[in-house]
C-alpha cells in the first residue's frame, strides 16, 4: 500500500454507482473522487453502514450480496452474498454486528462486523406461519435491531446487549409495513403502512405499551391515487420536536408534532415527494421527487415553512447528504452521472463530480450516529 | 512511520493529562491508550477541538499554547502560543478556521487551520472602551463563532461566511457572562452570569431580535451562597425538548422546558453538580461534582427523573465523555491516575487505563458535530 493512500478517515463517504456494481470513494473536504471499487454485485438499489472506526463500509446490494470495503486500502476486504434479494441493513451500536434484512428468502441475517461470520438466521415467520419479507431495519440503543415483516404485519425487536440475541415480537401492527425509521435520539420507531392509511409506532423507552396508530389519514386514501413511488422513511426530517414527513402520492410535505403526532401543517411542494431531509442544525428541508418529476429539488426553511429554493439539478436527482455539520450537500443526479456539492448557505454549485449513475450517497460521519 | 501506525481515525479520542503537558491517545474501540504526545504547556485547563477528516486535535492550553497534534503520526504536527491565558476555543463548521478565546489580553485569535498562521485578531473592546476576556467561545452553522465578553457583558458574533468576517454585537446582555453553550441544532446560544441570576439567550434563527434573559432564578441567589465552582455550561444535556442543567451552589439538576424556558422541575443530586451531561441517545443524565464531592457520580433518566445508579469511581471526577453512539462512558479519575470506562447499560466498568491526572477527554466524533 502506498502512502499516498495514507489518509485519515473522518471526511470520507461512498456514492454507488447503480448501474455497474460500483461505489465511488470521495471525500468531503476536497470535494473529490478519489477512487473507484468494483464488483459489489446488484447495485441497482443499495445502501451502506460504517464501522466504528470510520474504515470500513458494509454495503447492502439488490442480489443480497454484503461486501465490506476498505476505504484506506480502497479494496474489497471480504464479500458474502448471504440471500436472493435484500433491501438494507444496520450495524449495532457497539460496532460488533451487522444485519440484513430480506425480500427473498425474507427473515434476517446477523453477522460478525470482522469477519463477516454469520451469526444469526432469523427467519421471519409471523404470526400467520409464513415467511415474511423484512423491511425497514435499524439498530436501536442497547445494541438491538428493530425491524418489520411485510406480509405478516408485525414489528420485531433483536436485543443483543446480554450476548445471546432475545426477540420481542408485536403482532399485528397494521398492513404491510415497508419502509420505517428510527428517530435520530433511538427512540421511536415508525413503520409505514402500504396496505392501509396510519403509521405505526414504537416508542422503545416504553416497548411494554405495545404499537400504536398515529397519522390515521397518512397514506393514500379512499381513492387509491396513484403513487409513483412510495416515499422514503429513511428521509424524515426531525427538526425540533417537528417531524416533516413526505405525503403519499400528494404534491406536500406534511408537518407532524411530534409529542402529540397531531399535523400541525401541510407544505405545497412541486411534486411527490420522496425524501424530504433535515440540514444537521435542522434549519433546512431538502426534498428530492418520484419520476417524472426527479430534476427538481426543492428546499423548505424548517422555522417559517417557506420555500427558499428550487434546483433544478438534472434529470434523477436520487439522493441528497449532507456533510456532517451541513455547511454544504451532496446530491446524486443520475442521468447526468454526477454529482453535485451545493453550498447549503446560498445554494450555489461548489463542485460537480463525474460519478457513473450516481444514486446513495453515504459519509463515514454516520459511523457516529443510532439509527442510520 | 510504521505501519503500527496505520489507523482509521473514527474512533480515536485524547485525554488531557492536566499535570504534565501532555495528552493520551486512546482508542475506544479496544478501549486502549496508544500513545502520550508530550510538549503542550500548561494544559492544567485545556480543551479541544478536531479537524473535519479527524486527522489532527487542536488544543487550547492554559498558557495560551495553541497545539495541532497528528494522531496518526502521534506527534505535534504545529504549535503557537497566542495568548498569556486561554480558556477554549472552536472550529469552523467548515473546518477552514480555529478561534481561540483569551482572559489575557483578551479578545479572539483566529488561525488558519492548516497551518496555525493568525488571520484575525480581534481586540474585545467593550462599549465601556476596555479590553474584556472573552468566554463561552463556540461555533455555529454558516462558519460563525460566538463568544460572550466577560468585563463588559456583550456578545459577539462573527460571520466568516464570505471571507472576511462581519462583526455584530450585542450589548448590555447581564453582567459578567462567565462561560455559554450552544445547542446542540446550534440555533440558541446561552450564557451563564457571574454578576447576576438569570442567563442570557440569543436566537441565531433570528439575531434580530436580540437578547433575552431568561430562567431569572438561575444564579446564586440574593444569600450569595458559597460556590465551590460556577457550574460548567458545555454539559447542558438536551434531552429531547427539555434541558438538565446543573444549578448554581445548590444540590439540584434543574430541568428546563425549551420551548417556553419554563423551570419543569428540580432533580436532588448529591452536591453541587458540575457537568450535567446526556447520553446520545438523549436517555440518561450523567452528572458529575464539585469538590470536595468529586468522587461521585450520578446517572439520571431523562424520562422519569429517577436515579438510575449513584458510582464513586475515585476522588477527582473531573469530566465524562460518551462514546459517539452511546454504548459506553469515559470517566476521568484524577486522583486515582486512571480512565474508567462505564458500559451505559448496565454501569459495569468495562476498563480501567493509565492515564496520569486526566481531566477533558475529547473523541474525534466531536468533528462531526456542531457547537463543540
Ligand atoms: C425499504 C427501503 C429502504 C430502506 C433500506 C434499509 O432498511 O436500510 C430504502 C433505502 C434507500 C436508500 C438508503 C437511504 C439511507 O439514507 O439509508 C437510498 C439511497 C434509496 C434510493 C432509492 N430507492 Fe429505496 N426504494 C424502496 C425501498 C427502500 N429503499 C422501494 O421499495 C423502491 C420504491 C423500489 C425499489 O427499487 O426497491 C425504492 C426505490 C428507490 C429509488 O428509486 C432510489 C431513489 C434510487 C435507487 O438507487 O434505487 N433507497
Ligand atoms: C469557560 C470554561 C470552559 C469553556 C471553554 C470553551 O469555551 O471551550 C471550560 C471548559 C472545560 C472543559 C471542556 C469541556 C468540553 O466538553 O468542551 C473541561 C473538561 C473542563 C474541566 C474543568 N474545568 Fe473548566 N473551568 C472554568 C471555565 C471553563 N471551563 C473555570 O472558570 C473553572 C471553574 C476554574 C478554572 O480552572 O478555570 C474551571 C474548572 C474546571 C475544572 O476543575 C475541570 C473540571 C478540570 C480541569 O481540568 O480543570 N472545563
Amino acid at each position: 500500500m502506498s502512502k499516498e493512500y495514507w489518509l485519515p478517515t473522518g471526511d470520507l463517504g461512498i456514492v454507488i454507482e447503480r448501474a455497474d456494481g460500483r461505489v465511488a470513494l470521495v471525500n468531503t473536504t476536497d470535494r473529490e473522487k478519489l477512487a473507484v471499487i468494483d464488483g459489489l454485485g446488484d447495485l441497482s438499489h443499495a445502501s451502506a453502514v460504517f464501522s466504528r472506526d470510520e474504515r470500513y463500509a458494509y454495503i447492502f446490494g439488490r442480489d443480497g450480496g454484503l461486501t465490506k470495503i476498505d476505504l484506506i486500502t480502497r479494496a474489497i476486504d471480504r464479500r458474502v452474498v448471504q440471500s436472493g434479494n435484500s433491501i438494507g441493513g444496520a450495524i449495532s451500536q457497539d460496532g460488533s454486528l451487522v444485519a440484513v434484512s430480506n425480500y427473498t428468502p425474507g427473515g434476517v441475517q446477523v453477522f460478525n462486523s470482522d469477519t463477516l461470520e454469520r451469526v444469526l438466521d432469523l427467519p421471519a415467520i409471523g404470526k400467520d406461519g409464513k415467511a415474511s419479507k423484512t423491511v425497514g431495519l435499524v439498530d436501536a440503543p442497547g445494541n438491538r435491531f428493530v425491524f418489520s415483516l411485510f406480509d405478516s404485519g408485525e414489528i420485531w425487536l433483536v436485543d443483543f446487549s446480554k450476548g445471546e440475541p432475545v426477540v420481542t415480537k408485536f403482532e399485528d401492527i397494521g398492513k404491510q409495513p415497508y419502509d420505517a425509521l428510527i428517530t435520530p435520539d433511538g427512540r421511536y420507531y415508525i413503520a409505514g403502512l402500504f396496505g392501509e392509511d396510519g403509521l405505526a409506532l414504537l416508542d422503545l423507552w416504553h416497548p411494554e405499551q405495545g404499537v400504536k396508530h398515529i397519522l390515521p389519514n397518512y397514506g393514500r386514501g379512499e381513492q387509491r391515487m396513484p403513487v409513483y413511488k412510495m416515499p422514503h422513511l429513511e428521509g424524515w426530517a426531525v427538526a425540533g420536536n417537528k417531524a416533516f414527513i413526505p405525503a403519499v402520492g400528494r404534491h406536500e410535505v406534511l408537518v407532524v408534532d411530534m409529542n402529540t403526532w397531531q399535523e400541525l401543517d401541510r407544505i405545497p411542494v412541486h411534486s411527490q415527494p420522496v425524501f424530504v431531509m433535515a440540514s444537521p442544525d435542522s434549519r433546512q428541508i431538502w426534498v428530492n421527487f418520484a419520476f417524472p418529476e426527479n430534476k427538481h429539488l426543492q428546499v423548505i426553511d424548517a422555522g417559517s415553512h417557506k420555500h427558499l429554493t428550487h434546483l433544478q439539478p438534472g434529470e434523477g436527482v436520487l439522493h441528497m447528504e449532507f456533510t456532517p455539520r451541513g455547511e454544504a450537500v451532496w446530491v446524486s443526479v443520475r442521468n447526468k452521472n454526477e454529482v453535485h456539492v451545493y453550498n447549503t448557505q446560498n445554494f450555489e454549485k461548489l463542485a460537480s463530480l463525474p460519478v457513473a449513475s450516481p444514486s446513495g450517497i453515504f459519509f463515514t460521519a454516520r459511523a457516529h450516529r443510532i439509527g442510520l
